[in-house]
């Protein structure tokens, strides 16, 4: 069975539906005949927006609700064959500054999934989405599944958590789930009303508003991003395949840039804008972790995932979007 | 300056300090002239037990209290100069029934503390007792530092999470901070009234009592076991030395014993009980990890610590003290 079969007709809950990931992964599972429901806080500074279901919105289930209610998930839970995990706090600087919310979102959240479905959906499968966060600053390039992880900040401490129990969950209690760290996602739907989840979508606002993109240091950290479109085919896959139970993946791209060429080539698509570079402020230097982009190969060799989209292609349409959509993402 | 005169006159913090590590550690600080304020909640079932400091009750001060409540801690933490960060869910057993409380304690509990040390106390040193544990089932052995960290329990996952707390709180936000990852400790003080902290307790009171020690499998798994002292040693030597400060280091020790050698060893010394092999209970069997031992060297070459006492005569002391106090442990 192809992995866009494995979804039709099937029960499918997102957590974080309306966000940026979550919501594209909607969109397709929607036009692939599953049956979507979405759980969503809408809390105003993390990703989740009614704009990006907004065409469809009669083609799916929209359940309000956080994750931090223990109690609804146990009921919202049932009867589903597929949980996508997708709602968390993502921001880094925001886990610095209020780590008890990042905690209470990204792992004691996970435990209360995980539990709910424990005791009332044990045929389940979850995927989990992890971030190359976990790696800390690279040892070595391109960062495969066995570099050491080494967190460098209360983000990525409690998504290494949130991961290793979703594969314990697996491993121990028998609920099919696999991982997937992601790297740079880009592309419509994203959040862009603040910079406080990382700088891809700040950049994206920046040059469709015409305005000067700040980039820290020297602009030669490099990045490699990936598509939302083809990380919602690898999430997809990784729910698909039973020989990616108990496994954690690394998503990437081997088409690597630095941040003064991604911000030039965003003010090219834009037409519009300038950047510049700017000193790091201290306490954001402190977390930061250099140069990162990642080896695929694992998720490539064993299920067949690769990127399908150029950068240029991807942050075309993504321009195009923005420059239709921005007043519905910076309110 | 000497380690023990680095604690003489100093205001010392030890979280769960009527516990058997703690209480241990709580005696050798007063010993060596420290103030001494313990805090600790006297759960039944964990291991925090007046008796343990009966004899120097007004040498220290006892305040009884759960590292849960996230008030407290704000007073209890000012002035001090040393936090030994002892109190912990230390059953894997329990952590896997009961996620929930195991995470309180051993994750959003070290975050109040830290949280309460960069409001109030930036000058505090912390040592963090973590353990071998978040290894998992060792992929080579003796297990060093660089090992992957691959938990294969819940209390492994959320002490790992702990750790990485306190090494970030050193590297970002400047509070001195280091981790002791420790082996299977004995001696006096021990939990010993029920056998889900750990084989080694539950063995030492089987034979203490002329039980018969029960060995799950062929009693072939290889362990190393350090001597209460002798961890206290590390606490100490780690909480006064500058060099220690965001570092991690394994205990462990060079005299590595089978299941069926200790049991052996310990129906020797105590002149009373047997042991005999029964299967595997098909919940623990999923957790183990099969042989563990540790490599000290990093602790060893950096700052001079090895353990000094012999698996035989540390097993001599804690029989005897058993032999003498059992009745206060059991009840």
């Amino acid at each position: 069975m192809s992995t866009e079969e494995a979804y039709r007709g099937k029960n499918v809950l997102i957590t974080g539906g309306l966000g940026f990931i979550g919501s594209n992964l909607a969109r397709r599972l929607v036009s692939l005949g599953a049956n979507v429901t979405i759980i969503d806080s809408l809390i105003w500074a993390y990703g989740g927006n009614l704009f990006n279901v907004e065409d469809i919105r009669n083609k799916l289930s929209i359940n309000i609700g956080d994750i931090r209610d223990r109690y609804s998930i146990n009921h919202l839970i049932r009867g589903k064959d597929y949980l996508f995990n997708m709602a968390g706090q993502v921001s880094h600087i925001d886990s610095m500054a209020d780590p008890f919310t990042d905690l209470e979102i990204n792992v004691t959240s996970q435990v209360s999934i995980l539990e709910a479905c424990r005791q009332h959906n044990k045929d389940i499968k979850i995927v989990y989405p992890s971030s190359r966060q976990i790696y800390g600053k690279p040892q070595y390039l391109p960062v495969d599944e066995r570099h050491p992880v080494r967190p460098t900040d209360v983000n990525g401490i409690n998504i290494n958590a949130g991961e290793w129990y979703h594969i314990l969950y697996n491993n121990v209690h028998g609920i099919r789930t696999a991982s997937v760290r992601m790297t740079n996602v880009y592309g419509p739907r994203q959040l862009v009303k603040h910079n406080r989840q990382g700088f891809v979508g700040w950049f994206i606002r920046q040059a469709v508003e015409g305005n000067t993109i700040q980039i820290y240091g020297d602009g030669s950290q490099k990045r490699d991003l990936n598509f939302v479109d083809d990380v919602c085919d690898a999430l997809l896959i990784v729910g698909a395949d039973e020989r990616a139970n108990g496994q954690i993946y690394n998503l990437g791209s081997s088409e690597v840039v630095n941040l003064k060429e991604l911000a030039g080539l965003l003010v090219e698509l834009s037409g519009r804008g300038s950047y510049e570079l700017i000193p790091w402020p201290e306490e954001k230097k402190k977390i930061d972790i250099g140069d990162y982009y990642s080896d695929f190969s694992k998720i490539k060799n064993e299920l067949g995932w690769q990127p399908k989209t150029s950068l240029r292609e991807g942050l075309q349409k993504t321009v195009a979007y923005y420059k239709e959509h921005l007043d519905k993402y910076t309110a």
